[in-house]
């Protein structure tokens, strides 16, 4: 008889948002392929009836069989204890890293509960939230208005994933991000559209495979030449030429996700902090 | 003489996009509101001559004076200890977890390299960008096409933090949000406009502050009525006039973070897995 790895539930459990519980925790969890789990993630945790409240929810997963895990990003002792009473596997997500901190910082942590994803540094916040507005505005060059305030400007044929990525960097990174659809006018020239050229250090051009791009524009407008696999081949041979001959940066979007994409561009047109 | 906290510079080290290490180590920074930190990113660190670098530009930045500190999220036995040789409190967000797991789940974490981030999940990955597409198909109640797909339709005054509340859910957890932009039209009748009557249980209203719409109105429409106090206090409260008839939940947005309110929206209408 052949074992077969057992489903497991995951629990994130957070004062907060559970932001944080579920970015680290399916970050670890990522790493065993071969076990299944569900998922199940319990905000805004934040007095001792609603932490027994998750104690009882916890146990009842577990009373079908296997250990749950928790992944936990609660403060303050007694939430935390009441918790940790839960039959199950805990992984604490906090407390042990901010003793280590105290430690090195020879100070104590701030007891304040769900601090975390407050608007906390406001200036910040609200750059952000400007950057979604002007990715909103730029989105597939319907302006270039303001486009000499761009951080970044995307670069590429139609469906090659430049939206998303331009509303990763906004919102995660408050950057100022534009958009330009390369189109059949766009290739004669033997550089840079004109109105991009001056921008031309903050350009960054994104490119798929024929197929994956075929496959996308189908979804949009199915049996057009648009989405034929002879015209996307053309245009991506041309983009690319294109990106080499300006000396754009570029990726390839289909082995690369939106969040990998944000980082790459970042590292590459140094706007990392 | 009194003494100020040194600052600090904080490093968050990835083999991969650095945005987990970037979200636990700033989760676990804010809870030392007294010291300030300079952070500093460095991804894709997933050889050791990289590794290598990292050790010089830590040492580099502690030759100043106070010791780095180091989150990092590499993997890998000799990346870790390359990198732990700099001198700095270094603060490992994954090996230690990672440990415990294996002891949990009875078998042994994937070696393989910054997968974290990867396209990883596919089915969900597309159902994130699609999301992102319909969000921006939809916003500002550009279309009603479609509204029946709708996971959350998100209703409010103008500028009250519609759009940035719905890239998030869309971009973060792959949810179909349309919004609907309150006008004045829409206040005489005594319930919800007609077009959203059916979609009522999938309804979550926003609302803000009079001074802080006026802020925001002003900074778009300066000194027009549409950004004057009394028209802002006016709209404000019709909508949640019209929300508690409606039985319609609601939060203000002048307290809460975009990652706040989407947690609460999925909260409160169950959309969490």
């Amino acid at each position: 008889m052949s074992a077969r790895q057992p489903d497991r539930t995951a629990f994130f459990v957070s004062d907060s948002t559970g932001i944080t519980a579920e970015t680290l925790g399916n970050a670890l969890l990522a790493n065993f392929p071969g076990v299944t789990f569900s998922r199940r993630t319990l905000p805004f945790i934040d007095s001792v009836p609603a932490a027994q409240a998750v104690v009882r929810e916890i146990e009842s997963a577990g009373a079908s069989g296997t250990e749950p895990i928790v992944f936990s990003t609660v403060k303050g002792h007694e939430l935390g204890a009441t918790i940790r009473a839960a039959r199950a596997t805990h992984i604490d997500l906090l407390s042990g890293h901010l003793t280590e901190l105290e430690g090195a910082l020879g100070t104590t942590a701030s007891e304040q509960l769900g601090q975390f994803h407050t608007v906390g540094d406001t200036e910040r916040y609200f750059a952000r939230m400007r950057a979604v507005e002007y990715a909103i505005e730029h989105d597939d060059g319907q302006s270039f208005r303001a486009l000499d305030q761009a951080d970044v400007v995307i670069v590429a044929p139609s469906r090659c994933g430049k939206t998303p990525t331009t509303m990763y960097l906004a919102l995660q990174y408050g950057l100022l991000v534009a958009n330009y659809p390369l189109t059949d006018d766009d290739y004669p020239t033997e550089g840079l559209p004109r109105e991009l050229e001056r921008y031309r250090a903050r350009c960054f051009g994104l490119t798929t495979t024929p197929l994956r791009l075929s496959q996308v524009r189908h979804e949009r407008r199915a049996n057009s030449t648009y989405a034929s696999l002879a015209q996307c081949t053309l245009e991506l041979r041309r983009a690319e030429d294109l990106y080499r001959r300006a000396h754009i940066p570029f990726v390839n979007s289909s082995t690369k996700s939106v969040e990998e994409m944000s980082a790459v561009i970042m590292q590459s047109l140094r706007l990392r902090p």
